[in-house]
């Protein structure tokens, strides 16, 4: 199976793709993946496949081309394409997690302001954080939407817009809700400035100061920091990289931790990129809803998907209200406008009020112009093409880690988002690795921040974002050799170490 | 004294006006004032006070006009202008409260949303909320700068703007806080969404739930429920009408009841528009740091001053980092933008992080509009109109409510912001006048929701801040015959009712 991942990996990556070329390309890729095509069999002729397919040379080989860039097939002067027999081995996985079964305190946030204060200078290269790549939103017509809305409604600038927040976005809202499976009325949604807001005021909401909250196990910092400054403890969940929580681990300490409420991403969770697949997502919501425990569920990275469509939300099977569904456009649309939204389900009310007191209401422009672009402005077009960036950039991001850490890394492999979660050789030191980075300007998140306890010391998670560049590949070239440096408790002069698998 | 009260007021509002015929008019009302014109006397004819004063005729019939619109002076024919004989009498004022001496914990929320709520109905004449009137706030010309620094910055709708936030808008802040005695740097000023999320960071940087916090009694009911949204307790503090909180009573329960923090708003305080003289806000800061106790100032008022200055905020006498000043832009130029900032002296880094972790970041491109429009916009400009606009209708819905109310009723004086407070006849419930007002149309904010146990139940506030029309005239007029009926604890046809002090 693992020589036929990579044909897979292409496979998923183009599936859905409406341009020619690149079904032609995913043909091929699941004739290899399914074993029809074996390594150094010579693929179709350009000429035979155009026949086949019924598409034009010009088009096959545009398609050729590609697959021979993703390291699929091989060109033999004089004699044709051929399946590439010595593939890219994609490196193992992480194993699931296994953090304590009680409850902890929180104890990250001053290490993470450090490294988020740290990570602002602007000359750095970012593979730590996971800021969407600017050159790939619309950024210019959602502010000119923006100019147009204030200048047909100046009175918004004087309007509340108190909560639920605005009607016109909340109507969006509701109508995209359900390609992630959700039936959502305007009414069943309060907006807010962004996710965060929306994760303070459900946790708020459902839990106190010292109460126990379930957490995924590496889980957001983000959460970790909200929850730590809140007061509330949590219970770490054991989490397999590709199907997120372990649900028989959580029901066992949903009672013994006497757990108030699970906070969790199950799409394209962050650091690990899993994906709790949609049967599971049922079982969860239901077993949640037996034990009257509210899930609160971060969708934020849902859109991310890299296939033709959506994973559901787990509030799509929520019968009885327990799922407080938080989502924001700050990785799909922009960052800086902070507009967000929970749909709280039976806690509607006090999350609205702890909405009102909060903040009293979100800007009203910001929203209204977010509303009008959902309806206007191409979101869907926007959507499908950072999909498509987003899955070409982590293979990338995956192939050069691959390449240039050293034997004993293991990678998860997401299908979706922008996190890679890499775990480092047992021996080396993520905060090690950080500092090193950091002195050649390059950022990192060490795993210690995705924990309450500072736990995943071997870990570092990458962001997938950045549009690939040298900078970009010299960045993971020079990482690797930290990481190597740093495994070997050597801390010579980087840029002189040759790489353990050089390319 | 009382019968030169009128003319005193009108000085005042005209105190430090730059145009002409409003500095005559002020000379006038200060001889009236002062008793060298007394009631029923001739005040100079129109041509001599043109010769005395050098203006044109033109200025002193504008003059003459104004004094005669606002009752200080009225005109016989054939005879010229006399100082009025009946002249206006400004109603007796509230006492100092008297709450009790312990810490309670705050039930009023659910009474306030339903108000709130009910009061959103756009059909309703709003005697009772505190917004700004539309009419005289720059929301085109503000729209109009954030729709050009949209276009000139896409790229901040990609940015987090992380806190302390925007660093233009902050510069712009500190500049403008020197006009209230305060020497910040922008790197003191953190900026937030609204006053609303300042508050809530600042109570939870200093407090925890169980805690006592010491309010001023009326408080304002935003205030009250963040209170109780965070589980703390309030020690409500003797508060006067005319200067604020006593400051014996305060030394007496800062250690009965062991208060963690205060939240006072010291200029133009909601709903009593009491505003503490300087020197005693210099006593009051250093009371508090001598016992290391916070001072949360809500100082959202201050800029509506009806005098020519604005007072100082309690920070300007600020040593030792113990006041926290909160401010916003939601009364003075947009509610919608919600762009607020608090200065947290000593406490800066634990809030800094609390709002990091509220809102991860306030959006982005409204603090630059902001910020610009600080800088180039007129805001100096808009800030004199406004105050005068609520100089003169506080004066107008003052005179209103003694005309139409009840004998009985009691006033506050505010010298600036737009709330009045009022003290209806002893057997009046403030609930029960709300609820026949809201039957024709007309909110009223009822006194109840201004302290933690629903006290001053025959108090209402209303908002002086509605450009004076004949609906609102006829509101209040409605709304003084609904008081008096109460007190007769009639029911009955309301607009048959004659007043008990018609005009």
């Amino acid at each position: 199976m693992i020589s036929n991942d990579l044909a897979a990996h292409t496979a998923a990556q183009l599936n859905g793709d409406k341009s020619l070329y690149r079904q032609v390309a995913l043909r091929i890729s699941e004739l290899i993946e399914h074993g029809t095509l074996r390594p150094g069999e010579r693929v179709p002729s350009v000429r035979r496949c155009s026949e086949q397919q019924s598409v034009s040379i010009a088009t096959v080989m545009q398609a050729y081309r590609l697959l021979e860039s993703r390291g699929v097939i091989e060109a033999r002067p004089q004699s044709g394409y051929y399946v590439r027999r010595e593939r890219w081995v994609p490196p193992p996985e992480p194993e699931m997690s296994r953090p304590t079964a009680r409850p902890v305190e929180v104890r990250v946030s001053d290490l993470v302001l450090q490294i988020v204060r740290a990570g602002r200078d602007p000359n750095l290269t970012r593979l730590g954080a996971t800021l969407p790549p600017p050159e790939m939103y619309p950024f210019k017509e959602l502010n000119r939407t923006l100019a147009s809305v204030g200048r047909r409604s100046p009175l918004a600038a004087h309007s509340y817009d108190v909560p639920p927040g605005n009607r016109a976005l909340r109507v969006q809202i509701a109508r995209r809700a359900m390609e992630a499976g959700c039936t959502l009325a305007p009414d069943d949604i309060i907006t807010t400035v962004g996710v965060t807001e929306a994760l303070n005021i459900c946790l708020r909401a459902v839990a106190k100061p010292g109460d126990c909250v379930a957490i995924e196990s590496p889980a957001f910092f983000g959460i970790l920091q909200i929850i730590e400054s809140l007061g509330m403890k949590v219970c770490e969940i054991p989490t397999y990289p590709r199907e997120g929580i372990c649900l028989d681990e959580l029901a066992d300490r949903l009672d013994r931790c006497r757990v108030k409420a699970c906070v969790f991403t199950l799409n394209f969770s962050n650091p690990l990129g899993s994906c709790m697949p949609d049967e599971k997502k049922r079982a969860l919501v239901k077993m949640l809803a037996e034990r009257k425990v509210p899930l609160i569920e971060d969708d934020i990275y849902g859109n991310l998907s890299f296939g033709p469509q959506r994973p559901k939300a787990a509030k799509a099977f929520d019968k009885d209200g327990w799922v407080m569904l938080c989502d924001s456009f700050t990785k799909t649309l922009s960052p800086g406008y902070r507009v967000g939204w929970v749909a709280p389900g039976r806690f509607r009310a006090k999350v609205e009020f702890l909405k009102y007191v909060n903040t009293s209401a979100s800007p009203s422009l910001t929203q209204m112009a977010v509303a009008e672009f959902l309806q206007n402005g191409g979101y869907d077009h926007h959507l499908r093409r950072i999909r498509r960036f987003y899955a070409a950039h982590m293979q990338r991001m995956t192939e050069a880690v691959t390449r240039y850490f050293p034997i004993g890394t293991k990678l998860t492999r997401p299908t979706g988002g922008m996190c890679l979660w890499i775990e480092l050789p047992s021996n080396v030191d993520s905060l090690v690795v950080y500092h090193r980075a950091m002195a050649v300007k390059i950022t990192t998140a060490p795993g210690s921040i995705f924990s309450a306890k500072q736990s995943f010391k071997n870990f570092i998670r990458l962001n997938c974002g950045n549009p690939w560049t040298d900078k970009i590949e010299n960045a993971v070239r020079t990482l690797g050799q930290i990481v190597a440096a740093a495994g070997e408790n050597r801390n010579g002069d980087i840029a002189k170490r040759p790489t353990r698998r050089a390319a």
